[in-house]
């Protein structure tokens, strides 16, 4: 591969319904001139998040949809290999929305990077002490506020997010549950994570089991998934519970919006709040969020898990994983290694 | 009628649907003799709520049900006319929940009394300066939070907590958009009460017209009535908007709690609140409210309509009004007339 060619990933078409590789499109194309203030970035690592999914439709939302023959957003870590702007030297390893592609020219528009410290593995950036691990840091503390004893659910518990939530309450002392899909994430809740339980919402009554699990109430609902198992969760509340809204990813490759909770009424009855957020607005707090992941990781206090997929031929079917649940962890595309410059 | 027998309505059985007078049956019980402590309470006014629909039914919240064969809970305005309670004189107007019928015995368990103050009209402390005001209070103030400027959407907006909701939002300095049922409560809102508009959702579509008054969005929705308004309302929320969840009238009288809101996922990209209360747990702030309330409207800042209904015959036809909307204002049925003692 020449440095001036760029294998790239179109959004092709907006998807009908859950998201296909058929509605990307891979193409080549020559990599323009650097403009003064412009940097070339290779990617190294492609991250994949649900949020992408809202991304590809044609509606207003927190960012513009991805116009339609642009390259596919997303965010990703890469090392500058080029550069024009003194303040990202060649070499230069950073994290920024440098999207679905090989190259990126940096500097412009959304295209934006922030340099990884030292000695941080290049992939953290992308999860556990990046946008999904901060999201889960300010949901849960700033939404959630957790305190010592209370009793907290999560939802998408084994995903990059849930699995960071689950974790942060429990080292703010709380009772911790669960709900994945499948024996073998449940499994890693419970033995590497530390949760007290896990619900495997594809094979248990998921109201049955908080219920049975939390016979008290939720404190705390850390939710990503809506859909039933928000409605599960709106049924047992407990008093002046909290339901963070961080996604909703069952709804996500809906053609309509599914129906909303039944039990909604209930947040009326337990004086609950349901509240949602979107990760950047938090931006002024990300290194204080980075600093707090990066040593509860280097401590062992949080664990992860990373899906890490090969080669930029894959992107699509790799972003495909998220939806159907096949990810253990982080989802991620390896496309490239850092190079000596 | 003596005041030795009494005329009661008694919780016959539990509604299936909507609620029916058959669901009520009429007795007539002796009273018995009052132990100390006890005062014989004849009620004046009494107070029908949406709330009181939740009672009915055989579950869980914020208070017990109401037991079959026990008179059906409610608010009242009455007279003490007899008394083994040193701190409730003869004479003394009251209110508290001296439920479905003519005479009810004061002092033990929900059943306690407020003294009303002198030269409060009979009737107010069951409306506008009472639950229902107070509920608007609270629920505008605390969880609303309105700032000068702002939007504010309210539902049920001709009823006895809407209407005060959406003037109390007047005079913090917002621009008030009222949803009614009809063009005569529609009128009352833009003429009497000094909304900025209504929207009648009888021959509206509500999230057309929403979107048409509210341009920018909606910063605050007091929401009275859950499904298909509170939908419409999700769909146009402004940044950080605040929904208020202070009843949902729309499916009380569903067998099954119908499907939530579509548009939860808003409440995500928008960062909004939903949160939800009971005006109980503002009792220790009842007297500022109330204070407030009244100085309110004996300035004519806030008006309020009345709808009363007369004779303890009528209580069950009278409450079927609040569910098919055909009150205007406050819910009302007069009993009887204080006299001196």
């Amino acid at each position: 591969m020449s440095d001036r060619v760029n294998r790239q990933w179109l959004l092709a078409r907006r998807p009908q319904g859950m998201v296909s590789p058929a509605d990307f499109e891979f193409v080549e194309r020559p990599i323009p001139e650097l403009a003064e203030g412009e940097y070339l970035v290779r990617n190294l690592y492609i991250s994949f998040d649900p949020t992408m999914r809202g991304w590809m439709e044609d509606r207003e939302s927190y960012m513009p949809p991805v116009a339609l023959g642009d390259v596919m957003r997303c965010s990703t870590v890469g090392q500058v290999t080029e550069s024009k702007n003194p303040a990202y030297a060649r070499g230069t390893i950073l994290t920024g929305l440098f999207g679905m592609q090989e190259l990126a020219v940096g500097g412009q528009g959304f295209m934006h990077g922030t340099p990884v410290a030292e000695g941080t593995p290049l992939t953290w950036p992308l999860g556990v002490t990046g946008l999904t691990g901060m999201t889960a840091y300010f949901g849960m503390l700033e939404l959630g506020e957790p305190k010592p004893g209370e009793t907290v659910l999560v939802s998408g518990a084994a995903g990059a997010t849930g699995s960071v939530a689950a974790q942060i309450a429990k080292l703010e002392g709380c009772r911790v549950v669960g709900i994945a899909g499948g024996p073998e994430k449940c499994a890693w809740l419970e033995k590497e994570a530390g949760l007290d339980a896990a619900i495997d919402y594809k094979s248990e009554n998921v109201e049955e089991r908080i219920r049975a699990l939390c016979p008290d109430g939720v404190d705390i609902y850390f939710d990503n998934v809506a859909g039933p198992i928000l409605d599960a969760a709106l049924a047992n509340l407990a008093l002046r519970a909290r339901v963070v809204m961080c996604g909703g990813i069952s709804g996500y490759n809906e053609e309509k919006p599914p129906p909303g909770p039944q039990n909604l009424m209930n947040v009326i009855i337990q004086r609950a709040r349901m509240e949602g957020f979107i990760i950047i607005d938090y931006v002024s707090r990300f290194p204080e969020a980075a600093a707090a992941l990066t040593q509860w990781v280097r401590e062992g206090k949080i664990v992860h898990q990373e899906d890490v997929q090969v080669g930029i031929e894959n992107a699509p079917e790799t972003f495909v994983r998220l939806f159907t649940g096949q990810n253990l962890g982080k989802q991620l595309l390896k496309v490239g290694d850092p190079v000596d410059l």
